[in-house]
């Protein structure tokens, strides 16, 4: 294809964005109005997947729905050619509680002020109608482009994607691809996308110990031991007063040529972002003072360990007097790349039991591996090109995000490398009452989407 | 008195109880009626008490409601003579949930296979009308007696009493009085009466330690302090390992005269009822191993520390992936006799401080110190006697009870020796569902309240 032809359907699909793109946050709104939340786990979820599948059907694409036992994953396919692109994303969202909190319902889309909000409109359901906007504006040339575009949209993403592996492995030859977009990338403060190239894994364990057989009044506390005393002994021994933790090796096992590669692109992130963070929850410094690259090669090369949860006893207001029966603690580790989170949660239970905690229950909630794709992929470098044109300011890519995500069943199952696209930004308040996306954000999502596909396919 | 004429009264009293407890059940049952829960504060509390009085009232007994600002407290009194006593109880009663686990109306009496169930009808509902029944019994030979009956009934025990040392001390000249009953004493699973002759103090804390201005996504981990480490080391720090308190001084400033005299009563006390608590709680072994002889010194002759709750981030079902912006940690400290609590919480915040919390909020919830009585004194000699005759077993007296309560306002303010009665027992499941009595036990209790009468009066 000439540098014209490609000029030509880039202009055509940037042209349809700018003029549809109100059409599509009406799309958006329905998509918004099916209570989808995976946690409650309602009929909502097939009837939103369903409906998902029809947007699909009626562009022409075919589309069916398959399970692993959990919530329906769509499974959708057109046009053809010698490349194949697979997008991911998931119709499922966050519940909307606290409820009271919603400036209006988080159920039914709200523009105003060039901002829109529901629950959903950033995670992912925006994502999602952004991608068919994408492939719409594309429509007339997808065959001319060569390449075959698939959607994996699941519907358990919120909860864990307890089956997405299952899904996957049932369906490889299915979700083979040359190369696929993640569900999400957000926008940040200083203008710039900012696209993790891979997600931390995920070990999720809940620890329990037990004291007496119930709670009793603690008149008998000088007598009965309390598991709190013990917990407050376990939970020290995890990590030294600088916050290293001290299961042993649990910093071991991380593939060489990841942290290569992260070198590389930590040399050129900015710490902006991070400071603004400090800033915003009052801290005076990061732990053991880290900032600067030293603070982004904490937080984008190395496992994490962290308490989400600690609970014994009564933990209402006022006051009450019991020994607990029980202390528990609720605590995420995050593996990287080469890190197999089974030999993690081994490492965990022997260094237990050698400090004496044979009895601490140690119950996994959730456990999968890391997942990240290497800078140089053409997919990634598709995407880099279109946020530098779309955005007008060159996207950053981080090495992983801090977070947690199933990627590793597209980048190491299916060996599919995965880059990020999405409409959200840093003020989107994923997960929390009036979350929202600003429009702006929507076309260029859409836009970012479509050259991406249009990169992708000339690569 | 000659000796036929006490004999005579006694056992016109002895009969009076098994003759009418039946009407004293009916009376029972209206004072349960009322909704008297002190931690919902509402104007029920000011009708039970209006309700209180009146039946002091109808038995000629002058009486008053006073405050110092909290729930009104009965005054009552009636007799007159060269000797006082006083009857301290309470007519508030805690909360009944959780409702859904009891099997009959917590505020209706209901009297099933000798046993009587309701809320309060052990704490404390059921000692006022055993102490009336008592009253009435000997109402015929008050006079005779040489004795002045004063009852002080208040309504906030279950909420730590937060007015009832102002109240003691406004009222100091009328409260006073040579001999005391406090609000209870159970029956043990021997068949023994046994009376506390104390009660520790109590010193409830909620150390806060502080992180982020707010929740933050665990992405942030590796960077962002989490207070629960912190928290860890702190509760690591209040204890060895064997449980003995690390705060410098907390065993000090012990009243010698009391521990004298508890080691008297150490040596005559059964260990069946801590092997019973025991085996009831699935425990192998108690704290240090403790048993026997020493068990009892460490439950009725030491201050205790004890963590009744603990709380940082998400403590609900499933996993959330924080990291906290607080922990909190509710410890109830129970000083003993000698004991300053004021200078325990001084202690308490200079360690913290040494090791380097000085950021953590300690917040007082309750405050008093502990309070007991001498097993030599008059009252508390009338009292076993009146329950070696009445239950036939020799009472079990204890130096302290391993709980709280605030009887240093009588003790120590007003100087009253005080000794104990009650009609619940090992099995009266006090503040939590189906709260009950047995019948027999309500009739055992109003005996044994005239007895100690008669006999205090005769001292």
């Amino acid at each position: 294809m000439g540098m014209e032809r490609v000029s030509f359907i880039k202009s055509r699909s940037l042209k349809f964005a700018e003029e549809n793109y109100e059409e599509y946050l009406r799309v958006l709104g329905e998509l918004v109005s099916y209570k989808s939340v995976s946690a409650w786990g309602t009929d909502d979820l097939r009837a939103c997947a369903e409906y998902v599948a029809d947007l699909l059907r009626e562009r022409g694409f075919s589309a069916s729905l398959r399970s692993a036992g959990g919530a329906p994953v769509v499974f959708a396919e057109g046009g053809s050619g010698s490349k194949t692109v697979l997008l991911y994303n998931h119709y499922d969202v966050q519940p909307p509680d606290p409820l009271e909190l919603w400036e209006t319902d988080p159920f039914k889309l709200a523009v105003r002020d060039g901002l829109a909000y529901g629950r959903g409109v950033a995670d992912n359901k925006g994502n999602i109608v952004a991608r068919i906007a994408a492939l719409d504006s594309l429509a007339d040339y997808l065959e001319e482009l060569d390449l075959r575009v698939k959607l994996l949209i699941e519907g358990e993403e919120e909860v864990g994607s307890p089956t997405l592996y299952s899904v996957v492995r049932e369906n490889l030859d299915w979700v083979r691809a040359d190369g696929g977009i993640w569900e999400t990338a957000y926008m940040r403060r200083g203008g710039s996308l900012g696209i993790p190239l891979g997600f931390k894994g995920m070990l999720y364990v809940e620890i329990l110990l037990r004291g007496p057989s119930r709670d009793v009044h603690s008149g008998s506390a000088p007598l009965v031991p309390n598991p709190v005393w013990r917990m407050a002994r376990l939970l020290a021994s995890l990590k030294t007063e600088d916050g290293v933790v001290r299961v042993p090796g649990f910093y071991d096992d991380v593939e060489e040529e990841f942290l290569r590669g992260a070198e590389e692109l930590i040399g050129r992130m900015s710490y902006e972002e991070l400071e603004e963070l400090k800033r915003e929850l009052g801290l005076r410094e990061f732990v053991r003072g880290l900032s600067g690259e030293e603070a982004l090669r904490e937080l984008y090369t190395k496992p994490s360990l962290n308490v989400s949860g600690l609970y014994a006893g009564y933990t209402g207001r006022g006051s009450k007097t019991i020994v607990p029966s029980m202390a528990g603690v609720k605590i995420d580790i995050r593996p990287v790349p080469g890190q197999r989170p089974e030999r993690i949660l081994e490492r965990l239970r022997e260094y237990l039991d050698s400090l004496g905690f044979p009895d601490a229950e140690v119950v996994v909630r959730s456990m999968y591996p890391s997942g990240y794709t290497r800078p140089g992929e053409p997919i990634v470098r598709a995407s880099v090109e279109a946020a530098r044109e779309v955005y007008g300011v060159e996207p950053e890519l981080a090495p992983l995000s801090g977070g947690s995500g199933p990627i590793y069943a597209f980048t190491n199952v299916a060996r599919i490398p995965m880059t990020g696209a999405g409409v959200g930004y840093y003020g989107s308040r994923v997960h929390a009452p009036n979350e929202n996306i600003r429009v702006k954000d929507f076309v260029l999502g859409i836009k970012h989407v479509a050259l991406t596909l249009l990169n992708f396919s000339r690569a």
